[in-house]
């Protein structure tokens, strides 16, 4: 089926579009369409339908689909939802490639199985949907724009994909306002069929396209998002807003859309590993597309400020350290460059302090400066309000000084404070297109963004490292559990899946009498910990069916005859099979590694320092599998605890390397057996020195057979 | 000399202002200053002074300040550094009651010398000097404008308290465009003399002022501050920016002013400490002195939000918390008020979705019904732009529910996002005084604020408890070790500092022989740890000087000749006067704590876990003494290893109340004895029932005796 599906290129160029459910009436959306497409310059042929026929805006009216003699690339459905399943049967026949479907009354209210069937049928006759439930698309290279929204949009290079309609309609109107042009809107919906990672496909290779806004209220189809979304990194900005952070925000987007919104820690870290720039707020998100799109990436990070004051100075400082910019320090260098512009009592180290005094001309000599000078990268420009200066003379440099820094590939940012004229200058400046900032954390933080997006684009994200796994016999072990109802591992099998993935775990052998238990301690070595070994017993503890750090054969003994006491006298029941004899691992710090299937993102790793670390501090970091080894370390550092495994206290450095390889490991064993849900691995201990053991592991199942 | 003060309500309200180097001279300061006077409309009477005389402005020209046949409430000085000092001569004379010196030259380029004499001189002769280095103060009681800023200050009910003169020339602009008008701002410059307490002394009581804001770049006289600071936000809520937070601003900061920025760690704590809201960036300062401004506080705290487009609500009720925002959750109730005006497919829970089917009118019958329901008790309401939708029909509503909602002291926000339309109603509601937000989590953080500043005013901020402590004995330790030349205590001394402040500590003797250690052993029970005492050897474990954990006679007999045979070998010369027997504590969870005089605040306490959480994870807290035990909970509380205290994986919950005890005693222990510096308590273990133990006391002196 794969091979029918037709170019997702017409989705944003349609040659032709028919609009189903074309109205005379104005009031309706499928008037406004109409309209929106008419008048707002389409560039292809446009088929308004309607059972009624007649003529709309002088354009004839279609009474059926059928009826219209032409290739379809595209037909926009805003019939009410009871009527869709009929008109995306005509369209079958017309073989049409896009079905955007405005219609709501789909899985947001409830109707899965009347999505799904039309999603099969229309995927089944070569077309593919997008929403239902949307505002629609605007695409400004064929000037297409078949929304309901407002109908001149602003063009330029930002492409905005929304799960919000209603927020999708009025971001077209408050990116007008910010001056942000757009090349393309297009609301997902329901993302029934069409999802983000299908847009970006088309997105990441359009020239028209410098930066990608998603709006995500939920994420279906994770795996795949995460692929395209590595891919897409490496070649423009992608900004998301994810709402639902907060358990309660979650709670209401799970309410008010089709789709659950994933624990938001995850989400973020998956994010962060596809190099993707997060923001909190719309404005945030607005500020960095703006700068995205408008500004060239520098060659290096060396950063300065230049200010008239210093309290604005020391404020973008503070803002630098907070967003990750990184200050120029090198402070003869800074010296011989702007001590003729600096008057004794200002300062030439970073921040350049110009003082109260300074002119424009002051100011233009300092940018001048620093724009000649190639070890300075990009440039921070505050000025804040002083009695006597020429702001318009400020405007002007700061105009030509814009198109000299893009044409040198370097940033710069001017934020101005101040009264009625510094508003006005930086809305005049605006108007031209030149983003001037009136606060400095605004300003820090879009160049904060970029060097973030320069970072992960230069990160490497190839692919995981692979390691031999004995899958036969991991799946043979989980067959006969299954066979048994089980879904979950015991200790025994779940141990030899680890040797499956030569994870090493801790020496054991079951001993059925004593000599056994003994004999086999002697092998071990000691200490060692004994354990009861019987089905009717689960936990052990309990019932004194453990003896831990046994340090000799007469521990042993008694420990071997204490167990047996205690769970003929607790479980008098339990048919008990013998002991099981463990080697004690004593040194190394206690780790934990898990791996999971994510309901939204599929495969997903897990790493935190062990015991109280994770119990109480909530201390572990999350990725998507698949991940490279450095992916794996980054997690691991991205931990508040990850020091203590570097050895502290005067302790050995723990094996990391071996740590990082049972990340890749468990990424790898959920990745590649559908039946596994979940594997953990408390402790995994990472002992000083070379090696890991996994001390307890456990295993479960998935509740569907795949 | 404290008697000879003037009432500091002359600063802001002076009869009579002198001008001392007013100037004829357009471009110059003396001239801008008298302008700003006479034209600001200053109600009281103004004497210009410059040895040329003449006439300025149709006001007669003093040539000397002793000329002025009147007494003087403040003398503005704005002549050359080098004249400051004979002017200030003059006044002295004249017994002028305040001094804003303009003039710069002082502490802030290294002259710190002639600004203290300068100081000295003022104070002894009954005068306050406001700066040097300022630029000056406006006050709207008296419409005094002695500032070289801009001259029409918008009025209204914010004051302003900024170290930088620049910064608050331009905030002056600042306010007046996002509609914030000033009660008054004041420049405090060098804070030579008075400082952002001595203002608060005036603005806490001042009916004009309802609203404080402080820019700080580093603190001075911090003792006095947090007293006031705990006081005023008793009364009206304080807002605070402080630049230097990060490590690089903070350098930025201290070169820049003559004060130096304060550990950002322990500036935070203590603001929150004292209810002061700290603002991140001026913009999030500016929206919330407005909100608060103008804002009755509410009776409670269950707030709803009503939305018509979903992604908005959920946007907003991630924001709210992240701000602390309480979200209202009785369904039945909620459902009750708003499925009249709610659709079958919005949602009456909270947030409320009107969907994008709302109309004016449904926005205001929700707004309605919210403000009759007693239980609700704040309002977010969030609108996004739809294709059609009376937007002046809800310009109007807003206003009018402003109005309401403020005769019934419920704070409602509005945040409206969409294009040119939108922002122009944004922009007519801000004309007439009404805040309307553009993005919800601006709006939402001003919310936040509020209920911040509600919480922190009720909070109990009593004196801290009185504990016995024998600070007679502490002071003749202390003593003794001064006469030995130490600028510390020794571990016997510090413990003895404990035992005065009963601080238990685990039982310890020093035994002279092997019968006298076995002896004590026995009498403080196994197990013990044995240490050599010598004077002459100060890493004890480095030399094998100390044996832990031993568990009956026979270890302590060989650890005894163990550790004899050890230092005699590593330290021959060493003089060894026999070892030290002390009780092993091995239960209990350990804890640091410490209290050290701060540069900047005086008395400061600190609370940890200890080991690897301080060392590693960075994991502690601070405080300002004097604290009450509700303050050093909230401190202990606010660590993220605190949980570990209440027992985890099955242990018994630690002696909390004792823990906070220790760190209120060594609070007053700094705050009494001026001769210690630092004492440090690490590990305080806490122990499982009842008591803690110090067992290691660290003791530092001040090397300044006081």
């Amino acid at each position: 089926m794969k091979d029918t599906n037709p170019d997702i290129k017409y989705l944003f160029e349609p040659r032709s579009v028919a609009v189903v459910g074309a109205s005379q009436d104005k009031d309706k959306i499928g008037y406004k369409i109409l309209e929106n497409i008419y008048l707002g310059g389409y560039t292809g042929k446009i088929y308004p339908v309607n059972p009624k026929g007649g003529e709309i805006m002088g354009l004839p009216v279609y009474q059926k689909i059928e009826d219209i003699n032409d290739t379809l690339d595209m037909a926009v459905i805003c019939i009410p939802g009871k009527f869709v399943a009929d008109a995306v049967k005509s369209c079958a026949k017309k073989r049409v490639k896009f079905l955007p479907i405005i219609s709501s009354g789909f899985s947001e209210v409830g109707n899965i199985e009347e999505e799904k069937k039309l999603i099969t049928y229309a995927r089944s006759h070569g077309m593919r949907v997008l929403g239902p439930n949307i505002f629609g698309i605007y695409s400004a290279v064929t000037s297409l724009n078949s929304t309901f929204g407002p109908r001149n949009i602003l063009r330029g290079n930002v492409a905005i994909v929304t799960q919000s309609g209603a927020l999708g309609a009025s971001m077209v109107g408050k990116t007008a306002v910010e001056r942000i042009g757009l090349s393309a809107i297009v609301s997902v919906g329901n993302k029934a069929d069409i999802d983000e990672a299908d847009l970006l496909e088309y997105l990441i290779q359009s020239d028209s396209t410098k930066v990608v806004l998603m709006y995500i209220e939920g994420v279906k189809g994770g795996e795949r998002l995460v692929d395209v979304l590595k891919t897409a990194t490496r070649v423009k900005p992608i900004v998301v807003i994810k709402s639902g952070r907060s358990k309660r925000g979650a709670m209401a987007a799970a309410s008010h859309t089709g789709s659950l919104a994933g624990q938001d820690e995850i989400f973020d870290a998956i994010m962060r590993q596809c190099g993707v720039l997060r923001a909190e707020s719309l404005q945030e998100a607005f500020n960095w597309c703006k700068f995205l799109a408008d500004t060239p990436l520098p060659p290096g990070e060396d950063t300065i400020i230049i200010t008239n004051g210093g309290g604005l100075g020391v404020m973008a400082t503070d803002a630098c350290e907070k967003y990750g910019v990184n200050l120029y320090d090198d402070a003869p260098l800074l010296k011989e460059v702007f001590s003729r512009v600096t008057p004794d009592f200002g300062s030439t180290k970073n921040p350049v302090d110009l003082t109260g005094q300074a002119t424009p001309q002051t100011y233009e000599s300092a940018l001048r400066a620093a724009l000649e000078n190639g070890n300075i990268d990009s440039v921070i420009a505050l000025y804040c309000e002083t009695a006597v200066f020429d702001l318009n003379a400020l405007s002007l440099i700061i105009e030509e000084s814009s198109k000299k820094y893009r044409e040198a590939q370097k940033p710069v940012l001017f934020s101005l404070l101040g009264g009625a004229t510094t508003e006005t200058v930086i809305d005049s400046l605006k108007g031209k297109g030149i983003t001037v900032y009136s606060d400095v954390y605004e300003c820090v933080s879009c160049l904060g963004a970029l060097y973030s997006y320069c970072h992960s684009s230069l990160e490497e994200r190839g692919s995981p490292p692979e390691f031999p796994v004995d899958c036969a016999s991991i799946e043979e072990i989980i067959a006969r559990a299954r066979k048994e109802g089980r879904f979950f591992l015991l200790s025994h099998e779940a141990r030899e899946v680890m040797k499956a993935a030569q994870i090493q775990t801790p020496q054991s052998f079951i001993a059925r009498n004593l000599d056994e238990a003994v004999n086999y301690s002697e092998e071990i070595g000691y200490p060692v910990v004994v354990k009861v070994v019987s089905k009717d017993i689960i936990h052990k503890s309990d019932v004194g069916g453990v003896a831990l750090d046994l340090d000799n054969k007469a521990e042993v003994i008694n420990a071997y005859e204490a167990i047996l006491y205690n769970c003929r006298k607790n479980s008098p029941r339990a048919v008990i099979e013998g002991v099981e004899v463990v080697e004690m691992v004593k040194s190394g710090t206690e780790t934990i590694v898990g791996a999971r299937r994510d309901q939204s993102f599929g495969p997903v790793v897990m790493f935190g320092l062990g015991g109280i670390y994770v119990e109480v501090m909530k201390d572990v970091s999350f990725r998507a599998y698949p991940l490279n080894r450095k992916e794996a370390l980054t997690m691991m550092k991205e931990t508040r605890s990850y020091p203590l495994l570097l050895g502290v206290r005067g302790e050995e450095k723990k094996d990391i390397e071996s740590v990082v390889d049972v990340i890749v490991k468990l990424g790898a064993l959920i990745y590649t057996l559908k039946s596994v849900s979940d594997i953990e691995i408390n402790p995994l201990v990472a002992l000083e020195g070379k090696g890991v053991k996994a001390v307890d592991v456990r295993i479960l199942l998935s509740k569907e057979v795949t």
